[in-house]
This record gives C-alpha cells, structure tokens and sequence, in this order.
C-alpha cells in the first residue's frame, strides 16, 4: 500500500493533519534553524533542547547549558552562540548539551512533538532523512517553518527536495506536488535560486550571506536528528 | 516604485494580507468556481450574485434568479444548474440575472469583498486579467480558493501562470514564485499536470473529465469579471 506525503507550507496550516501520532513529521527550517540543528549534532554535541521562549532558554544558561538562539533573526544578549551554524564548531560543542531558541524552527519542534516521530531537516542531510522514510512504514509530513506563517521559498525548495529523494510508493498531496515541481527548477543552481527569497534578503541584509552558502550544501552532513525525550539526539 | 504581489495558498492564510482596501484580489478557483463565473458571463449574463448557503440560494430562485452551485462537487437538488461551466450556455444565461453557491470559491469571494477590486481569474480570462492588472497602479493578492482549506496543485499553476504573464515592475512574494516555478513545469502540457492533482482525481471520479479539459484551456475567453454593488459583472 502506498504511503502518503503531506507537505505544510506554512505552520497556519498544520492544524489539517490528523493522526499526527501515526506519522513523521520532518521539521524544515533552512534558514537557519534546522541546518544548525543538524549542525551542532554533526560536530558532536550529544543533545539540542529547544525551548520556546529567551527567559526558558536563560534559565537554562545557568543550570550549565550552552545556549543560542535568535530572535528575528538577530542574536540574542547573554547568549553563547546566534543561529549561525558556522558558530557551532566541534571545539565548541563536542560531547556538550545545548539549548537552541529561535523564531520560527522552535515553534514548529513544539508543534509537532506529538508525532510518531520528529526528525529535523535540512538540505546539508537529505539522503540521510530520505533514506531513513523509506527505510520505516509511516505516512509523511513535511512540516515548513516558514516566516511568521508566511510560506517562505527555502523551505518549500527543501520539501521539494524531500519529495524529489524519496524512493518507493508515496502519493503526494498537491502541495508535495507544488513544491517539487518548484525545486526541479531550482535544483541546478540552489543558491541562486534562493537569492530571490524574501528571508534570503532579510539575512543577507545582516551580512549572514555565508550562512546561507552553507545550508544550500546538499548532502554534507550524514546525521539524522530525532526528537527522543524532548531533547533532539542522532538517530 | 514596484508593487507587490503576494499568493494565498489556501484561504486560512488570507488574514496574512494587510491594506485589503488598497489591493486588487483576484480570487482563483479553477475546478470550477471561478472559471464557471467566467464562463457565466462570456455568455451574456447580466450578473451573477454569489451566496454562501443553500437555503439563501434558494430563496432566491423562489424570487426568479435562475440559480447554480455545488456541494462537495456535487449538484444540489432543485437548482437550474450545477456548477460545470458547460452547463451554462448562452441560450440558458444571456442576459439573466443568476445566483451560484459552491464549496470553496464563494468562501473567497465573500473573504476578499472589502479589496479595492475583486476580479474572479481563470485559465479561460488569463490575458484579460494580467492586461488589467498591468494597467492599474494597486498592489496584487491573488487569492486561491484551494479544498477545504488545502493547497490545490490547479489554483497553485494559475497563481503561477498570472504572476509569468505579468509584464510590469513587480515584486513577487515567495509563494507566487512557489507557484511561478510550479507553472513553468506545468505550462505546456496543463492538464496532465493537473491530472496528478487530489482534485482532478476527485471530479475524474464523477465523470467530469471534459470540464476539467474545458477549464485548462488558456484564454478563450475575454471577460473581466468583476465583484460591484455584491454582484459580479463583466468589467
């Protein structure tokens, strides 16, 4: 029997999934917070906790936790990292528990924590994700962050993407369908397709253009983040 | 100075638009709302007079309207005429004052009343409409009725196709260019791309297969439908 893929182009919308505890959700928010997620796993750490709001993510500052975030997509003050993944290097985090807040990524962690399984997304670790949904039984839903509930082009690209890898019998919903077709023309020259994005704009005005070279990296990293316990954790 | 054109995907998205008053709306239900409306009028009806329910619908048959709607796809017992555009031919509508009622482009319509203008879009008036547009001088919401709430892949491509044949200094949100990529995949062979959509599989089902032919082709007709005093008229 075919399983289906259910893509959520914007966080207003997720309120049309039903049996969320049957399904993966995978949750993508290119720019920047999941491609952080996956960083800061690849290099090492050995959890991420998001939490949703600067004063939770403080108090847990000073339990001993390293913790970054933005807000807006600007650092916050007093923390130890941004939301740049460049910041998280091996050195920094290897080994360590850290706690991550942003504005959009964090939100939609939350949102779908009732799902038969959580896993994060980013263009830098596709094959591992795709691999990993066609390995399993479940139906699918690509779950996009967005900008404050706006569909954002990213994100659509990424679950495009997802849809494009997957390999077996998927029936796709028509915005699975709408945001492949979307990356099959973008898929050539990622970066400079992403230049046209609202969000593009917005953080290449804060001079964060390398950060962005950095998520269109396609297949970098082999992790496979997973929500286990609250905590996000390699599979 | 450019103006903007923002796409709404699905209809809960539409409390995203801000400054309605000063936009055009066109609301976009390709199967088959919106290209009935225009289907309607390029056949001569004086206008036509959306309802959102069937009991309102039908009082006003009682007062002489000739009266057309679905639920669910399907046509409703006692009114003149469902909601395939074929049905409606120049003989039954000209120059008749009619009433439709449908699941999803009605909900638009009555949504995006308060715009500075509300054209009804279709692949059948696609010239007419981006020609108009061009000619005025307001910012764009394109307003897609998709199925209950849900991204459908036919509202999508048209969004698309209207933001590809635009010709002026426009600055397109990331789900218009979403859509533009899907309409650039779809645009030479429209309807076996819409044959892999939920919904064309939906109406397939009921027979309908030659509306959906009839509702992909691409400017035969010339109408401009337009919302004033609560009706829709040709502009």
């Amino acid at each position: 029997m075919s399983r289906t893929v259910e893509t959520i182009i914007s966080p207003s919308l997720f309120s049309q999934i039903e049996y969320l505890d049957q399904k993966i959700v995978v949750v993508i928010d290119v720019l920047r917070a999941t491609s952080t997620l996956c960083t800061i796993l690849a290099n090492g750490a050995s959890s991420v906790m998001t939490v949703g709001d600067i004063e939770h993510a403080k108090a847990l500052k000073d339990e001993g936790y390293l913790v970054g975030g933005e807000r807006g997509g600007m650092t916050v003050d007093g923390f130890n990292f941004g939301n740049s993944p460049l910041e998280y290097t091996e050195k920094l985090v290897a080994d360590k528990d850290l706690v991550l807040t942003t504005t959009n990524g964090t939100k939609c962690i939350d949102m779908a924590k009732g799902a038969k399984e959580l896993l994060i997304g980013s263009f830098l670790n596709l094959s591992s994700i795709c691999d990993h949904i066609d390995d399993m039984e479940s139906n699918v839903v690509l779950l996009c962050a967005g900008w404050k509930d706006r569909v954002n082009l990213e994100d659509s690209l990424l679950a495009g993407a997802i849809c494009h890898e997957l390999n077996g019998d998927y029936e796709f919903d028509d915005a699975s369908l709408l945001c492949q077709s979307s990356y099959f023309i973008a898929e050539d020259d990622l970066f400079r397709h992403m230049q046209q994005s609202s969000h593009f704009q917005r953080l290449s005005g804060h001079g964060l253009d390398k950060d962005i070279e950095y998520c269109c990296q396609i297949d970098v990293l082999s992790v496979l983040p997973v929500l286990k316990n609250s905590r996000i954790v390699n599979y």
